[in-house]
């Protein structure tokens, strides 16, 4: 996630001002990251963090005011490199189910590479309800607008809406901790399996 | 759940021997729903479960050695009624499609009921990882089954496994947190709609 997307108005830390300052708030997020995804929210603390990251607290304190928040500023930080790995994965004029495989491989790559993003994201439901909420409704906001674009171009049926772009995340999801988090099966291999779904359903065609 | 799934080995509580004694352990896990499902384990207590259960404190101890007990127990009593209210939606014979159908339709209905699932079983992830994963490896188990059979019968396209199980719960998972926790949208269109990406998937037909 680029520091620019750190600025607006939803970051709940103070965006740095420098290059060296951004440095400093990336080691600090990456500290924060392995931190909570070791420890779990409550268990984890400022000190552990800053040791982490190798900066001094008072770095902490120019960034975050407390624990709750550089919370909540991993989410955020995460929730945009999900964004950006499935984003990365896309070449731009796929077919769009070749778009949604693209997304997924990408996202399933992610999480193999980042086992604590679940744990994080999902320990976000208890310490931070509303950007738990906010985290997996702007993923299947993105979603939808896939499908939207799928059914002008034709490639999709056109009675495609939000909660179909809710059933795909939820599978993506799933997908995810059990053979990328779990487990370390291939991403090509359960991309797939999902876009099989996507692509025929289940039934046995006659 | 029946009293009989509570006395296998599994259970992390003590069995009842009488049918009183069935309906105390009764009111204290509905009672532990209620206090966890509100509070969360941290915040939740054994005097406030018994207070709400209307029990003596020594009526736990019948039962529990800890707050950690009851919360496994509740775990695995939720687990067997989402099991018990798809399995209750269903009916024998029904085309694989139609039966996947229905069990989402009775968990759909169970979850809307009973709100507080999610946040239960969510939170397991933090409290007790094991009962966690036992809790989606049986219901993927479960699914899984019924793939298999429905390949026997000739209903389902035959190269369907244990991660399109995993998908199927994940959509199912995802659209119940979103339509009947989050929001109250009537089961049967939330099935429905499920049900046409496992009848046809997402593209459109020519």
């Amino acid at each position: 996630m680029s520091t620019e997307q750190h600025s607006d108005s939803t970051h709940p830390g103070k965006a740095p001002r420098t290059e060296r300052g951004r440095r400093t708030l990336r080691k600090l997020l990456d500290a924060a990251a392995a931190e909570f995804g070791e420890h779990g929210f409550h268990e984890a603390s400022i000190t552990a963090i800053t040791r982490r990251a190798g900066t001094a607290l008072g770095s902490f304190y120019t960034y975050f005011n407390s624990k709750d928040e550089i919370f909540r500023a991993l989410v955020d930080d995460l929730s945009g490199k999900v964004r950006e790995a499935a984003r990365n994965a896309r070449q731009q004029d796929l077919p769009s189910l070749e778009m949604e495989r693209a997304s997924l491989i990408g996202f399933l790559r992610f999480a193999a590479e980042h086992k604590e993003i679940y744990r994080i994201i999902d320990e976000c439901e208890f310490v931070d309800p509303a950007s738990f909420r906010q985290h997996y409704q702007s993923t299947a906001t993105r979603i939808h607008e896939r499908l939207t674009e799928g059914m002008r171009k034709g490639d999709l049926r056109d009675n495609l809406g939000e909660a179909h772009a809710w059933a795909i995340m939820g599978m993506n999801v799933f997908l995810g901790l059990r053979y990328a988090v779990w487990d370390d099966t291939a991403a090509e291999d359960v991309a797939e399996l999902a876009n099989s779904i996507l692509r025929e359903g289940i039934a046995r065609r006659n």
